[in-house]
């Protein structure tokens, strides 16, 4: 097999040490992720591939949103984050590159990298329509391989996210990562993720919570529940007995733990219900 | 511990960012992966390790044999896979080396590169039986830490496939992966894996398929049941309604799926199970 | 964000390709492996990082101790293991790094090193005080990203450990390693780790079973089960017939096994259980 890309004079690869992070939903058990690596490794052999996660579970994009943003930042300036989770494969969706906080994102326009979008004001978007970069033939069901990998390489030989298409204004968004503020100072938040132990982390950060810190008569309601207590770590001793409390979460959000215990089981919460921050007068 | 390898002055060694591959039953909950990858970094500190998969089913020589099958042409040339599904390990069963499509191969002779020697029709298979490239004392259990790693560790160093022992022309094969043509335009296939989501792999490639393609008369028959639907990709509307549907896989085989569902499970399926390729006119 | 560590002219880094290992109780569904990976690619970017594992039970320090002791000696010289099971975290438990057999180990002092300082009487330990390596703000959740994973960056660039703080000799230790004689030959041992097949690690090495082998009138004692049955590998035929057997494990101690089942289900085992050695003439 000739690589469509190396007989392509019009663009040389320099091989570059870049990073190629990847994030699937394709699990390790299968030959997935190994063959999206071969490819990338076979265009740009010194490309330093780190795994973010491939346990997201199946087709949950806001799951992958999270994951995403929770780890962008620890990555150095130039890294290109691939990211797949595409119920679409095969179908219309677009593929999408995004160029943002000095980092590239590649992979489905199905709000995978909504937060990102949210965070990162100066980010452009690019629709990948260049199909010299593609692995051919390319499989209606496995882009990760065909299309992502491919293309991630590429950019990680220098090429700027013009080559692959034109920019785009109209991506596709989940709801938006800002908590709403209502009237009386109430604002209306949501839990964007549960983690594996139960924690429930919202979209609450310490610009939502300013001054009005919980515990200092502010609360968190969610259902019929209302939070007063918010520690510092998992083992403080709070003196309050309370069986659920908040915490900030390292990924820079207040979440709803539950000591030794899953807090989604407490409460029975689920991804995308509403969380109110009331005020101390509320 | 003094290398056994760095005090054998005849065979130099000269690292190199050669790529080896590890496939493995081993899971990653223990220690067993991690100290292969510590043996090939001590003897060569260039290798670059991907993990295909360390969840193969443990002692499942068929499962290995397919997943190195659909990944092995996505990585370069001079990649080193090393194969460890080795239910004999400590008894006579030999260790071997393949040369083939350009790559290598390290592992157990017991049938886990069947598929890659049907497939490669100029491979060699060499018997490892050098035992300075070993790792001494040799664990009994652990062949993939104290044999294959260190001899795929030495062979990325540039060393020649007869350094390791005499090539053979015996070794251990599974069932051939070729479908069987049958009188009456009729042919004989099986089920070659069933991954993680039910999908049931068939040996039927596009060369068996030709032009009688399935749903233009020909289908598939499985147990009692006919298969007459092929799709393009999973989120095709077909207007068929067809529980279960083949498909062409990434791994370039024709597959048995069912939408959001286990075709095993609808099916009871099997790996090995016959399926038969029937013509327009049968 | 302007990395604490790059303005500081007083200790200017230089990346360096060296090793480094990440063993957690993080699994891998979530961003927290990743994270702790892409805070030590933007201090080193060359540093090769390997995974033990991420599987440790949640916070089972001697599972952890046992994994790092088990594969650690096959790692080169100058390879540096993060080892984060860290319950305290948060909480006053001091943060340490440790310099023996030529290696380094970073983590918290909660007794995770303890089979290292066990084995290697030349270790050194120090406690790590040094903030300017600690990446800031610093999560109190999350030591591993913003306290292991930068300072194992730092070290890997060639910093000495005394740049991270003071030597000190009282650090926290789990039982120790070694068996205790008692009167009459008999050998108190125990169970250090019981793997994910149910096999039974003991603390008994060759050291303790000498000529005394079992087999040859010596057996194990547990609970009130004997146990005479020696094995070389799984697969033997010894023709005991012994439904439980000892056995060389591939981390160098006696392991208490049983063929394709679970050994720890058999004898009703759990880890830290008490273990006899009783010579021929007990």
């Amino acid at each position: 097999m000739r690589s469509p890309i190396s007989s392509s004079p019009s663009h040389p690869f320099s091989p570059s040490s870049q990073i190629i992070t990847l994030l699937t939903d394709f699990g390790s058990a299968d030959y997935f992720v190994a063959s999206m690596k071969g490819v990338i490794l076979s265009i740009n052999a010194q490309a330093r591939i780190v795994d973010i996660t491939h346990e997201i579970p199946p087709q949950d994009i806001p799951a992958a949103a999270f994951t995403l943003l929770a780890t962008y930042k620890a990555f150095p300036r130039q890294t290109i984050h691939v990211a797949v989770v595409d119920p679409g494969v095969g179908s219309r969706r677009r593929p999408i590159l995004l160029s943002a906080s000095d980092q590239f994102f590649v992979g489905p326009d199905n709000g995978i990298f909504s937060y990102i979008l949210d965070r990162e004001s100066h980010a452009r978007v690019f629709e990948i329509t260049n199909e010299s970069y593609f692995r051919k033939p390319i499989s209606p069901t496995f882009h990760g391989r065909d299309l992502f990998a491919p293309v991630a390489a590429a950019l990680s030989s220098g090429l700027a996210p013009e080559s692959f298409g034109r920019e785009i204004q109209d991506c596709v968004r989940l709801a938006p990562l800002k908590p709403e503020k209502l009237a009386g100072g109430k604002i209306r938040a949501r839990i964007i993720h549960i983690d594996r132990f139960g924690n429930c982390v919202t979209n609450l950060t310490p610009a939502e919570l300013g001054s009005e810190v919980i515990g200092n008569g502010a609360a968190l309601e969610i259902g019929r529940r209302r939070i007063k207590t918010i520690r510092r770590f998992f083992s403080e001793e709070t003196g309050s007995g309370a069986e659920v409390f908040a915490i900030w979460g390292s990924a820079g959000f207040l979440e709803i733990a539950a000591m030794n215990q899953s807090a989604a089981k407490i409460l029975k919460a689920r991804p995308g219900q509403t969380v109110f921050l009331l005020g101390d007068n509320v």
